[in-house]
């Protein structure tokens, strides 16, 4: 059985959302994800405000009830059919996530066992056919086949596979052996 | 650069330490790690007793302030000279421990980038020349060269490479290339 890696945060989780949810509220401004096509929040955020953005993400609360990204639960529910899934966050970049990480998982893919979940860093650590990242670097670090999850800071990323969305993940793998 | 994993509970910290400690704490006994040659406390505690057992790790400072095992600090600087040094702990099976175990690397080990810290549950998912690890399941799930780093429950196992301690591990790669 092949083994497909996935991340969690603007692939499953939609992480942006709610960093812009905060970053609005904060700052009362209307930023879309539409206003950030190429960039990261990071890029856009003027520097006197950076030190509060970070702010957001460390927070207690940040990572326990982040939204779904539609259609994540029933693909991944149907592809643990046919492939070896596991989760693979890079959570220590922000280690207050660890636990909440945790208890999303647990609340929204029970069918995925605990033993698959992997908090790392450097993804060149996964042993595995597949991963779905949004982050090129993760992809280039990564030894087996790369997918590229789209997300608005990723847009103009031309070197990877790209799924635009989880339907194209679904439809990718259904032509793959498994 | 070859890549070594390298696992925390029994092998970096001196978790069955503190776990003899609370035990014999709470229920007024002595039993040293000698008590234990060939298995685990798990075996050894009686069945009305197995929940506190439990209990014990999953308290929210347990995994805090673990003593360290001898040699471990000293060694593992060296080989991250010429090794790629990451650590891999099967964290999953007790969630509290994800920022405590967290803190505990960074405070006695800040030599070792977060970046290099896999919190994790099946073994099989790392891609490393070498795993060193306490656990036999581990070592079996473990597609690379294992080497079972010698507690009282894993006397008897004779199925793996043994190393006995910090300086023996020393020894085992000052012979290999690196």
């Amino acid at each position: 059985m092949q083994r497909i890696c996935v991340d969690m945060d603007e692939v499953m989780a939609d992480t942006l959302a709610e960093h812009l949810r905060r970053y609005n509220q904060a700052f009362d401004e209307a930023i879309t994800p539409e206003d950030l096509a190429g960039k990261g929040l990071w890029q856009y955020t003027p520097v006197e405000r950076q030190q509060q953005l970070r702010a957001f993400i460390d927070a207690e609360d940040f990572f326990e009830d982040l939204p779904l990204i539609a259609g994540a639960q029933d693909v991944l529910r149907s592809l643990s059919a046919r492939f070896e899934i596991f989760i693979a966050s890079q959570a220590m970049v922000v280690p207050n996530s660890l636990g909440p990480k945790y208890r999303w998982l647990q609340r929204h893919f029970s069918f995925i066992p605990p033993s698959h979940y992997v908090f790392c860093g450097d993804k060149s650590i996964l042993l595995a056919d597949y991963l779905i990242d949004d982050q090129p670097r993760n992809l280039r670090q990564f030894k087996g086949q790369g997918l590229l999850f789209t997300a608005p800071h990723n847009l103009p990323e031309t070197e990877f596979v790209r799924v635009n969305s989880w339907p194209e993940v679904a439809a990718y793998f259904a032509a793959v052996a498994s």
